[in-house]
Protein backbone atom coordinates (compact mmCIF):
# COMPACT_ATOMS: atom_id res chain seq x y z
CA UNK A 1 0.00 0.00 0.00
CA UNK A 2 1.37 3.66 -0.96
CA UNK A 3 0.35 6.18 1.10
CA UNK A 4 -1.56 8.01 -1.91
CA UNK A 5 -4.30 5.08 -0.77
CA UNK A 6 -4.78 7.38 2.43
CA UNK A 7 -5.77 10.53 0.27
CA UNK A 8 -9.44 10.48 1.55
CA UNK A 9 -8.19 11.02 5.48
CA UNK A 10 -6.24 13.53 4.62
CA UNK A 11 -7.19 17.40 4.26
CA UNK A 12 -6.43 19.33 1.49
CA UNK A 13 -4.48 22.14 1.84
CA UNK A 14 -6.97 25.08 1.35
CA UNK A 15 -10.17 23.35 2.13
CA UNK A 16 -12.14 24.31 4.87
CA UNK A 17 -13.66 21.35 6.92
CA UNK A 18 -15.87 21.04 9.48
CA UNK A 19 -15.09 18.22 11.94
CA UNK A 20 -18.76 17.38 12.40
CA UNK A 21 -19.27 16.25 9.05
CA UNK A 22 -16.49 13.82 9.47
CA UNK A 23 -17.42 10.87 11.35
CA UNK A 24 -15.56 9.62 14.01
CA UNK A 25 -16.62 6.15 13.77
CA UNK A 26 -14.84 3.79 11.13
CA UNK A 27 -14.97 4.09 7.75
CA UNK A 28 -15.66 1.46 5.57
CA UNK A 29 -11.79 0.67 4.60
CA UNK A 30 -11.83 -0.87 7.86
CA UNK A 31 -12.01 -4.75 8.48
CA UNK A 32 -15.75 -4.94 10.19
CA UNK A 33 -14.73 -7.79 12.50
CA UNK A 34 -12.39 -6.65 15.30
CA UNK A 35 -10.55 -10.01 15.04
CA UNK A 36 -9.55 -9.25 11.71
CA UNK A 37 -8.55 -6.00 12.56
CA UNK A 38 -6.17 -7.59 15.03
CA UNK A 39 -4.48 -9.76 13.04
CA UNK A 40 -3.80 -7.30 10.49
CA UNK A 41 -2.35 -5.33 13.21
CA UNK A 42 -0.23 -7.61 14.53
CA UNK A 43 1.01 -8.01 11.18
CA UNK A 44 1.47 -4.25 10.78
CA UNK A 45 3.82 -4.25 13.43
CA UNK A 46 5.92 -6.42 12.27
CA UNK A 47 6.69 -4.76 9.11
CA UNK A 48 6.81 -1.29 11.15
CA UNK A 49 9.42 -3.12 13.27
CA UNK A 50 11.31 -4.18 10.19
CA UNK A 51 10.79 -1.04 8.35
CA UNK A 52 11.82 1.14 11.12
CA UNK A 53 15.26 -0.97 11.55
CA UNK A 54 16.01 -0.14 7.80
CA UNK A 55 14.82 3.49 8.59
CA UNK A 56 17.52 4.09 11.44
CA UNK A 57 20.37 2.09 9.23
CA UNK A 58 19.96 4.39 6.13
CA UNK A 59 19.67 7.48 8.19
CA UNK A 60 18.97 9.53 5.23
CA UNK A 61 15.73 10.81 6.58
CA UNK A 62 14.37 11.81 9.72
CA UNK A 63 10.98 11.64 10.93
CA UNK A 64 7.86 13.16 13.07
CA UNK A 65 4.95 11.94 13.73
CA UNK A 66 2.29 14.34 15.36
CA UNK A 67 -0.75 13.51 17.58
CA UNK A 68 -3.25 15.46 18.62
CA UNK A 69 -6.53 15.36 19.74
CA UNK A 70 -9.02 15.93 22.54
CA UNK A 71 -8.93 14.29 26.03
CA UNK A 72 -9.20 10.66 25.69
CA UNK A 73 -8.79 10.39 22.03
CA UNK A 74 -6.36 7.71 22.76
CA UNK A 75 -2.61 9.54 22.34
CA UNK A 76 -1.10 7.42 24.33
CA UNK A 77 -2.79 4.16 23.24
CA UNK A 78 -2.15 4.92 19.63
CA UNK A 79 1.83 5.04 20.37
CA UNK A 80 1.60 2.16 23.03
CA UNK A 81 -0.01 -0.32 20.28
CA UNK A 82 1.43 1.00 17.40
CA UNK A 83 4.99 1.46 17.93
CA UNK A 84 5.06 -1.82 20.50
CA UNK A 85 7.86 -3.63 18.38
CA UNK A 86 10.34 -0.95 17.50
CA UNK A 87 13.90 -0.62 18.38
CA UNK A 88 13.30 1.73 21.10
CA UNK A 89 16.96 3.34 19.71
CA UNK A 90 15.39 4.74 17.58
CA UNK A 91 12.07 5.87 18.16
CA UNK A 92 11.41 8.75 20.77
CA UNK A 93 8.19 10.17 22.29
CA UNK A 94 8.37 13.54 23.47
CA UNK A 95 5.16 14.73 25.27
CA UNK A 96 4.49 18.44 25.99
CA UNK A 97 2.62 18.91 28.73
CA UNK A 98 2.20 22.20 30.39
CA UNK A 99 5.60 24.21 29.57
CA UNK A 100 7.79 24.80 32.92
CA UNK A 101 8.57 28.29 33.58
CA UNK A 102 12.12 27.98 31.93
CA UNK A 103 10.07 27.04 28.81
CA UNK A 104 7.75 29.83 28.91
CA UNK A 105 10.47 32.10 29.25
CA UNK A 106 11.50 31.28 25.86
CA UNK A 107 9.54 32.11 22.61
CA UNK A 108 7.06 28.67 21.98
CA UNK A 109 9.06 26.75 19.69
CA UNK A 110 12.32 26.58 21.45
CA UNK A 111 11.25 23.23 23.58
CA UNK A 112 10.03 21.49 20.39
CA UNK A 113 12.78 22.47 17.84
CA UNK A 114 14.73 20.53 20.65
CA UNK A 115 13.29 17.36 20.37
CA UNK A 116 13.32 17.78 16.45
CA UNK A 117 14.48 14.25 14.85
CA UNK A 118 17.54 13.57 13.86
CA UNK A 119 18.82 11.52 10.57
CA UNK A 120 17.40 8.00 11.08
CA UNK A 121 15.48 8.77 14.38
CA UNK A 122 11.70 8.35 14.32
CA UNK A 123 10.11 11.13 17.22
CA UNK A 124 6.24 11.10 17.89
CA UNK A 125 4.69 14.39 19.55
CA UNK A 126 2.52 13.42 21.92
CA UNK A 127 1.14 16.96 21.83
CA UNK A 128 3.04 19.36 20.26
CA UNK A 129 3.52 22.94 19.30
CA UNK A 130 -0.24 22.85 18.00
CA UNK A 131 -1.34 23.53 21.76
CA UNK A 132 -0.06 26.39 21.24
CA UNK A 133 -2.69 27.65 18.69
CA UNK A 134 -5.23 25.16 20.78
CA UNK A 135 -4.95 25.22 24.49
CA UNK A 136 -3.43 28.74 24.43
CA UNK A 137 -6.50 30.32 22.42
CA UNK A 138 -9.40 28.75 23.54
CA UNK A 139 -7.83 29.38 27.25
CA UNK A 140 -6.61 32.90 26.45
CA UNK A 141 -3.55 32.58 27.59
CA UNK A 142 -1.97 35.04 24.83
CA UNK A 143 -3.88 37.38 23.12
CA UNK A 144 -5.09 36.77 19.66
CA UNK A 145 -2.65 39.25 18.15
CA UNK A 146 -0.50 36.84 19.33
CA UNK A 147 -1.26 33.45 18.28
CA UNK A 148 -2.89 34.52 15.23
CA UNK A 149 0.95 34.62 14.12
CA UNK A 150 1.68 31.28 14.87
CA UNK A 151 0.03 29.30 11.82
CA UNK A 152 3.00 31.12 10.00
CA UNK A 153 5.86 30.46 12.21
CA UNK A 154 4.09 26.88 12.79
CA UNK A 155 3.96 26.82 8.62
CA UNK A 156 7.45 27.91 8.64
CA UNK A 157 9.12 25.46 10.83
CA UNK A 158 7.84 22.83 9.27
CA UNK A 159 9.08 23.93 6.27
CA UNK A 160 12.25 24.20 7.65
CA UNK A 161 12.60 20.74 9.08
CA UNK A 162 10.66 19.48 5.55
CA UNK A 163 13.62 21.29 3.54
CA UNK A 164 16.27 19.44 5.87
CA UNK A 165 15.06 16.18 5.01
CA UNK A 166 12.26 15.07 7.43
CA UNK A 167 9.47 13.83 6.68
CA UNK A 168 6.08 15.22 8.76
CA UNK A 169 2.76 13.03 9.45
CA UNK A 170 0.00 14.94 11.92
CA UNK A 171 -2.60 12.96 12.99
CA UNK A 172 -5.69 14.31 14.66
CA UNK A 173 -7.54 11.66 16.62
CA UNK A 174 -11.26 12.33 16.21
CA UNK A 175 -14.04 11.15 18.62
CA UNK A 176 -17.08 12.54 19.39
CA UNK A 177 -18.19 14.09 22.67
CA UNK A 178 -20.26 10.69 23.71
CA UNK A 179 -17.48 8.79 23.06
CA UNK A 180 -15.35 11.21 25.64
CA UNK A 181 -18.04 11.04 28.21
CA UNK A 182 -17.60 7.38 27.97
CA UNK A 183 -14.06 7.39 28.69
CA UNK A 184 -14.33 9.98 31.10
CA UNK A 185 -17.18 8.10 32.92
CA UNK A 186 -15.17 4.82 32.64
CA UNK A 187 -11.71 5.79 34.44
CA UNK A 188 -14.23 7.90 37.48
CA UNK A 189 -15.90 4.19 37.28
CA UNK A 190 -13.15 1.69 36.92
CA UNK A 191 -10.55 1.56 40.24
CA UNK A 192 -7.26 1.36 37.98
CA UNK A 193 -8.33 4.17 36.00
CA UNK A 194 -8.85 6.56 38.60
CA UNK A 195 -5.31 7.94 38.52
CA UNK A 196 -6.31 8.95 34.91
CA UNK A 197 -8.73 11.26 35.93
CA UNK A 198 -8.18 15.28 36.07
CA UNK A 199 -10.58 17.55 36.83
CA UNK A 200 -9.12 19.63 34.15
CA UNK A 201 -10.56 17.51 31.50
CA UNK A 202 -14.33 18.73 32.19
CA UNK A 203 -13.14 22.23 31.71
CA UNK A 204 -11.76 21.29 28.68
CA UNK A 205 -14.84 19.46 27.60
CA UNK A 206 -17.05 22.49 28.99
CA UNK A 207 -15.14 24.18 25.91
CA UNK A 208 -15.48 21.78 23.35
CA UNK A 209 -17.23 23.76 20.55
CA UNK A 210 -14.35 26.05 20.94
CA UNK A 211 -11.28 23.63 20.34
CA UNK A 212 -13.20 22.17 17.44
CA UNK A 213 -13.14 25.60 15.95
CA UNK A 214 -9.82 25.66 17.10
CA UNK A 215 -8.60 22.35 15.57
CA UNK A 216 -10.65 23.50 12.18
CA UNK A 217 -7.91 26.74 11.96
CA UNK A 218 -5.32 24.76 12.31
CA UNK A 219 -6.14 22.38 9.43
CA UNK A 220 -6.85 25.20 7.30
CA UNK A 221 -3.77 26.76 8.35
CA UNK A 222 -1.18 24.27 8.77
CA UNK A 223 -2.33 21.25 5.98
CA UNK A 224 0.10 21.32 3.58
CA UNK A 225 1.21 18.96 1.40
CA UNK A 226 4.35 18.80 2.70
CA UNK A 227 3.02 18.26 6.61
CA UNK A 228 -0.14 16.58 5.87
CA UNK A 229 -3.02 15.80 8.43
CA UNK A 230 -4.89 12.95 8.57
CA UNK A 231 -8.08 12.79 10.25
CA UNK A 232 -8.37 9.45 12.09
CA UNK A 233 -11.97 8.33 13.36
CA UNK A 234 -11.25 7.28 16.81
CA UNK A 235 -14.29 6.34 18.35
CA UNK A 236 -12.68 2.73 18.36
CA UNK A 237 -9.76 2.12 19.72
CA UNK A 238 -8.41 -0.99 17.43
CA UNK A 239 -10.14 1.26 14.26
CA UNK A 240 -8.07 4.38 15.43
CA UNK A 241 -4.41 1.97 15.66
CA UNK A 242 -4.87 0.04 12.76
CA UNK A 243 -5.27 3.00 10.53
CA UNK A 244 -2.25 4.57 12.30
CA UNK A 245 -0.38 1.82 11.39
CA UNK A 246 -1.76 1.41 7.92
CA UNK A 247 -0.72 5.17 7.15
CA UNK A 248 2.95 5.00 9.17
CA UNK A 249 3.82 1.72 7.34
CA UNK A 250 2.93 3.36 4.03
CA UNK A 251 4.61 6.37 4.41
CA UNK A 252 7.82 3.68 5.12
CA UNK A 253 7.49 1.56 2.48
CA UNK A 254 7.29 4.09 -0.22
CA UNK A 255 10.51 5.28 1.05
CA UNK A 256 12.27 2.10 -0.40
CA UNK A 257 14.43 1.26 2.33
CA UNK A 258 17.00 -1.07 1.97
CA UNK A 259 19.87 -1.87 4.28
CA UNK A 260 23.06 0.34 2.62
CA UNK A 261 25.38 -1.49 0.25
CA UNK A 262 28.63 -2.20 1.26
CA UNK A 263 31.75 -2.14 -0.81
CA UNK A 264 33.38 -5.22 0.59
CA UNK A 265 32.60 -9.04 -0.98
CA UNK A 266 31.33 -10.43 2.31
CA UNK A 267 31.96 -14.00 0.87
CA UNK A 268 35.56 -12.92 0.41
CA UNK A 269 36.28 -12.37 4.12
CA UNK A 270 37.51 -14.96 6.17
CA UNK A 271 37.13 -14.88 10.05
CA UNK A 272 39.74 -16.58 11.23
CA UNK B 1 21.53 58.80 21.61
CA UNK B 2 19.17 56.58 19.79
CA UNK B 3 19.67 53.29 17.29
CA UNK B 4 18.41 55.73 14.79
CA UNK B 5 21.37 57.32 15.13
CA UNK B 6 23.32 54.67 13.57
CA UNK B 7 21.04 54.22 10.43
CA UNK B 8 24.42 55.06 8.20
CA UNK B 9 26.03 51.98 9.74
CA UNK B 10 22.29 49.80 8.86
CA UNK B 11 22.18 47.89 5.52
CA UNK B 12 19.02 48.68 3.91
CA UNK B 13 16.40 45.64 3.10
CA UNK B 14 16.72 44.72 -0.62
CA UNK B 15 20.26 47.56 -0.81
CA UNK B 16 22.59 45.50 -2.89
CA UNK B 17 26.02 47.11 -0.73
CA UNK B 18 29.05 46.00 -1.94
CA UNK B 19 31.29 45.54 0.58
CA UNK B 20 34.28 46.87 -1.50
CA UNK B 21 32.77 50.18 -1.57
CA UNK B 22 32.28 50.36 2.15
CA UNK B 23 35.60 51.63 4.57
CA UNK B 24 36.80 49.20 6.75
CA UNK B 25 38.54 52.34 8.76
CA UNK B 26 36.49 54.34 11.32
CA UNK B 27 34.46 56.75 9.89
CA UNK B 28 34.27 60.39 11.12
CA UNK B 29 31.62 59.96 13.70
CA UNK B 30 34.21 58.28 15.76
CA UNK B 31 36.67 60.24 17.74
CA UNK B 32 39.90 61.04 16.37
CA UNK B 33 42.21 60.29 18.91
CA UNK B 34 42.39 56.73 20.75
CA UNK B 35 42.49 58.40 24.04
CA UNK B 36 39.10 59.92 23.16
CA UNK B 37 37.32 56.71 22.73
CA UNK B 38 39.08 54.81 25.53
CA UNK B 39 37.39 57.54 27.85
CA UNK B 40 33.95 56.98 25.97
CA UNK B 41 34.36 53.27 25.71
CA UNK B 42 34.29 53.27 29.90
CA UNK B 43 31.40 55.25 30.31
CA UNK B 44 29.44 52.98 27.91
CA UNK B 45 30.64 49.93 29.29
CA UNK B 46 28.95 51.53 32.81
CA UNK B 47 25.90 52.36 31.08
CA UNK B 48 25.90 49.13 29.23
CA UNK B 49 25.96 47.60 32.76
CA UNK B 50 23.06 49.86 34.76
CA UNK B 51 21.18 48.96 31.06
CA UNK B 52 21.81 45.25 30.76
CA UNK B 53 20.59 45.35 34.84
CA UNK B 54 16.87 46.72 33.82
CA UNK B 55 16.71 44.42 31.15
CA UNK B 56 17.03 41.76 33.01
CA UNK B 57 14.97 42.25 36.04
CA UNK B 58 12.16 43.71 33.49
CA UNK B 59 12.14 40.87 31.88
CA UNK B 60 9.53 42.07 28.96
CA UNK B 61 12.00 40.80 25.99
CA UNK B 62 14.84 39.14 25.04
CA UNK B 63 18.08 40.02 23.13
CA UNK B 64 19.73 38.35 20.50
CA UNK B 65 23.20 39.48 19.06
CA UNK B 66 24.96 38.11 16.13
CA UNK B 67 28.90 38.91 15.74
CA UNK B 68 30.11 37.59 12.08
CA UNK B 69 33.12 38.43 10.48
CA UNK B 70 36.10 37.62 8.79
CA UNK B 71 38.70 35.45 10.90
CA UNK B 72 40.56 37.41 13.12
CA UNK B 73 37.70 40.56 12.53
CA UNK B 74 38.11 40.21 16.22
CA UNK B 75 34.27 38.84 17.42
CA UNK B 76 36.10 37.51 20.79
CA UNK B 77 37.77 40.57 21.35
CA UNK B 78 34.58 42.59 20.85
CA UNK B 79 32.66 40.47 23.64
CA UNK B 80 35.54 41.42 25.52
CA UNK B 81 35.89 44.49 25.86
CA UNK B 82 31.93 45.60 25.25
CA UNK B 83 30.44 43.52 27.85
CA UNK B 84 33.04 43.26 30.40
CA UNK B 85 30.95 44.93 32.96
CA UNK B 86 27.37 42.93 32.46
CA UNK B 87 26.26 41.04 34.92
CA UNK B 88 27.28 37.03 33.76
CA UNK B 89 24.00 35.72 34.83
CA UNK B 90 22.00 37.58 32.48
CA UNK B 91 24.57 37.35 29.27
CA UNK B 92 25.55 34.84 27.44
CA UNK B 93 27.78 34.16 24.88
CA UNK B 94 27.29 31.14 22.09
CA UNK B 95 29.90 29.54 20.00
CA UNK B 96 29.44 27.91 16.92
CA UNK B 97 32.31 26.31 16.36
CA UNK B 98 32.34 23.04 13.65
CA UNK B 99 28.85 21.52 14.30
CA UNK B 100 29.42 17.74 16.45
CA UNK B 101 28.08 15.01 14.77
CA UNK B 102 24.88 14.74 16.99
CA UNK B 103 24.50 18.10 15.78
CA UNK B 104 24.80 17.60 12.39
CA UNK B 105 22.50 14.88 12.15
CA UNK B 106 19.69 17.07 12.86
CA UNK B 107 18.63 20.48 10.88
CA UNK B 108 21.12 23.32 11.15
CA UNK B 109 18.83 25.30 12.86
CA UNK B 110 18.74 22.95 15.58
CA UNK B 111 21.56 23.26 17.77
CA UNK B 112 21.00 27.36 17.29
CA UNK B 113 17.41 27.76 18.08
CA UNK B 114 18.54 25.83 21.66
CA UNK B 115 20.89 28.91 22.36
CA UNK B 116 17.92 31.11 21.49
CA UNK B 117 17.36 33.75 24.54
CA UNK B 118 14.44 33.65 26.99
CA UNK B 119 12.75 36.99 28.66
CA UNK B 120 15.30 39.14 30.31
CA UNK B 121 18.64 37.30 28.47
CA UNK B 122 21.09 38.86 26.13
CA UNK B 123 22.25 36.26 24.19
CA UNK B 124 25.63 36.89 21.74
CA UNK B 125 26.12 34.76 18.91
CA UNK B 126 29.90 34.17 18.32
CA UNK B 127 29.35 33.03 15.07
CA UNK B 128 25.55 31.87 14.27
CA UNK B 129 23.33 30.32 12.26
CA UNK B 130 25.01 32.36 8.88
CA UNK B 131 27.66 29.90 9.05
CA UNK B 132 25.13 27.75 7.33
CA UNK B 133 24.96 29.87 4.06
CA UNK B 134 28.86 31.49 4.48
CA UNK B 135 31.17 28.57 5.36
CA UNK B 136 28.72 25.50 4.21
CA UNK B 137 28.28 27.43 0.79
CA UNK B 138 32.05 28.72 0.83
CA UNK B 139 33.70 24.83 1.43
CA UNK B 140 30.56 23.50 -0.97
CA UNK B 141 29.43 21.72 2.36
CA UNK B 142 25.63 21.40 0.58
CA UNK B 143 24.78 21.40 -2.64
CA UNK B 144 23.27 24.89 -3.93
CA UNK B 145 19.54 23.53 -3.67
CA UNK B 146 20.06 22.78 0.10
CA UNK B 147 21.80 26.05 1.19
CA UNK B 148 19.39 28.53 -1.25
CA UNK B 149 16.35 27.25 0.78
CA UNK B 150 18.12 28.75 4.28
CA UNK B 151 17.53 32.55 3.44
CA UNK B 152 14.10 31.79 3.72
CA UNK B 153 14.78 29.68 6.90
CA UNK B 154 16.30 32.29 8.42
CA UNK B 155 14.31 34.95 7.97
CA UNK B 156 11.81 32.61 9.26
CA UNK B 157 13.16 32.22 12.37
CA UNK B 158 14.19 35.60 12.89
CA UNK B 159 10.58 36.15 12.42
CA UNK B 160 9.75 33.79 15.19
CA UNK B 161 11.92 35.45 17.39
CA UNK B 162 10.92 38.75 16.93
CA UNK B 163 7.36 38.17 16.91
CA UNK B 164 8.14 35.98 20.54
CA UNK B 165 9.68 39.51 21.97
CA UNK B 166 12.97 38.81 20.55
CA UNK B 167 15.49 42.24 20.00
CA UNK B 168 17.63 41.06 17.36
CA UNK B 169 21.06 43.20 16.11
CA UNK B 170 23.57 41.82 13.80
CA UNK B 171 26.88 43.06 13.43
CA UNK B 172 29.51 42.34 10.29
CA UNK B 173 33.10 43.26 12.04
CA UNK B 174 34.43 44.33 8.73
CA UNK B 175 38.35 44.09 8.08
CA UNK B 176 40.06 44.73 4.85
CA UNK B 177 42.65 41.83 3.38
CA UNK B 178 45.70 43.63 5.12
CA UNK B 179 44.35 43.56 8.24
CA UNK B 180 43.64 40.21 8.28
CA UNK B 181 47.62 39.64 7.13
CA UNK B 182 48.57 41.82 9.71
CA UNK B 183 46.79 39.90 12.41
CA UNK B 184 47.52 36.80 10.90
CA UNK B 185 51.65 37.46 10.87
CA UNK B 186 51.00 38.73 14.78
CA UNK B 187 50.28 35.36 15.79
CA UNK B 188 53.07 33.58 13.72
CA UNK B 189 55.22 36.45 15.26
CA UNK B 190 54.02 37.19 18.68
CA UNK B 191 54.84 33.56 20.86
CA UNK B 192 51.54 34.37 23.10
CA UNK B 193 49.77 34.83 20.01
CA UNK B 194 50.99 31.51 18.74
CA UNK B 195 48.11 29.41 20.11
CA UNK B 196 45.54 31.39 18.25
CA UNK B 197 47.05 30.66 14.74
CA UNK B 198 45.02 27.85 12.87
CA UNK B 199 46.40 26.22 9.47
CA UNK B 200 42.82 26.57 8.18
CA UNK B 201 42.49 30.20 8.60
CA UNK B 202 45.29 30.27 5.52
CA UNK B 203 42.32 28.12 3.65
CA UNK B 204 39.40 30.84 4.26
CA UNK B 205 41.70 33.50 3.30
CA UNK B 206 42.65 32.02 0.02
CA UNK B 207 38.88 32.13 -0.41
CA UNK B 208 38.02 35.51 0.61
CA UNK B 209 36.23 36.83 -2.32
CA UNK B 210 33.96 33.81 -2.42
CA UNK B 211 33.56 34.77 1.24
CA UNK B 212 32.12 38.48 0.11
CA UNK B 213 30.27 37.18 -2.28
CA UNK B 214 28.69 35.19 0.48
CA UNK B 215 28.66 37.49 2.73
CA UNK B 216 26.85 40.29 0.12
CA UNK B 217 24.12 37.74 -0.50
CA UNK B 218 23.65 37.09 3.29
CA UNK B 219 23.05 40.96 3.90
CA UNK B 220 20.62 41.15 0.83
CA UNK B 221 18.45 37.97 1.98
CA UNK B 222 18.64 38.62 5.27
CA UNK B 223 18.69 42.66 6.55
CA UNK B 224 15.35 43.37 7.23
CA UNK B 225 13.58 46.06 9.35
CA UNK B 226 13.36 43.94 12.87
CA UNK B 227 16.79 42.05 12.47
CA UNK B 228 19.12 44.52 10.93
CA UNK B 229 22.69 44.36 9.90
CA UNK B 230 25.15 46.90 10.66
CA UNK B 231 28.55 46.64 9.16
CA UNK B 232 31.36 47.40 11.51
CA UNK B 233 34.01 49.16 10.33
CA UNK B 234 36.85 46.95 12.31
CA UNK B 235 40.17 47.75 10.75
CA UNK B 236 41.01 50.02 14.14
CA UNK B 237 39.87 47.45 17.38
CA UNK B 238 39.11 50.75 19.22
CA UNK B 239 36.75 52.03 16.85
CA UNK B 240 35.09 48.51 16.30
CA UNK B 241 34.44 47.98 19.98
CA UNK B 242 33.15 51.30 20.36
CA UNK B 243 30.73 51.69 17.71
CA UNK B 244 29.29 48.17 18.92
CA UNK B 245 28.88 49.91 22.65
CA UNK B 246 27.43 52.47 21.14
CA UNK B 247 24.73 50.76 19.13
CA UNK B 248 24.10 48.44 21.64
CA UNK B 249 23.36 50.86 24.40
CA UNK B 250 21.35 52.91 21.75
CA UNK B 251 19.08 50.34 21.33
CA UNK B 252 18.57 49.38 25.52
CA UNK B 253 18.19 53.63 25.93
CA UNK B 254 15.17 53.07 22.88
CA UNK B 255 13.59 50.65 25.56
CA UNK B 256 12.95 53.40 28.43
CA UNK B 257 13.38 50.68 30.70
CA UNK B 258 13.06 50.96 34.86
CA UNK B 259 13.06 48.76 37.03
CA UNK B 260 9.62 47.12 38.29
CA UNK B 261 7.25 49.49 39.87
CA UNK B 262 6.49 48.14 43.54
CA UNK B 263 2.82 47.82 44.98
CA UNK B 264 3.53 48.80 48.19
CA UNK B 265 5.52 52.29 50.43
CA UNK B 266 8.79 51.41 51.15
CA UNK B 267 8.92 54.28 53.64
CA UNK B 268 6.39 52.26 55.36
CA UNK B 269 7.88 49.14 56.03
CA UNK B 270 9.71 48.44 59.48
CA UNK B 271 12.30 45.69 59.58
CA UNK B 272 12.51 44.96 63.42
Amino acid sequence: MSICDFNHYLIRPGQNMKLAEVSSDPWDDLPSKKSEAKEELSRLQERLSDLQQRFFVDRRKKMLLVLQGMDTSGKNGTIRHVFRGVNPQGVHVASFERPSSRELAHDYLWRVHKRAPSEGEIIIFDRSHYEDVLAVRVNNLKPETVWKKRYRHIRDFEQLLYDEETVILKFFLHIDRDTQKKRLQERLDVPAKNWKFDQSDLVARSKWDAYVQAYEDVFAETACEHAPWYVIPANKKWARNLLVARIVVACLEDMHLSYPQVDYDPAKIVIK
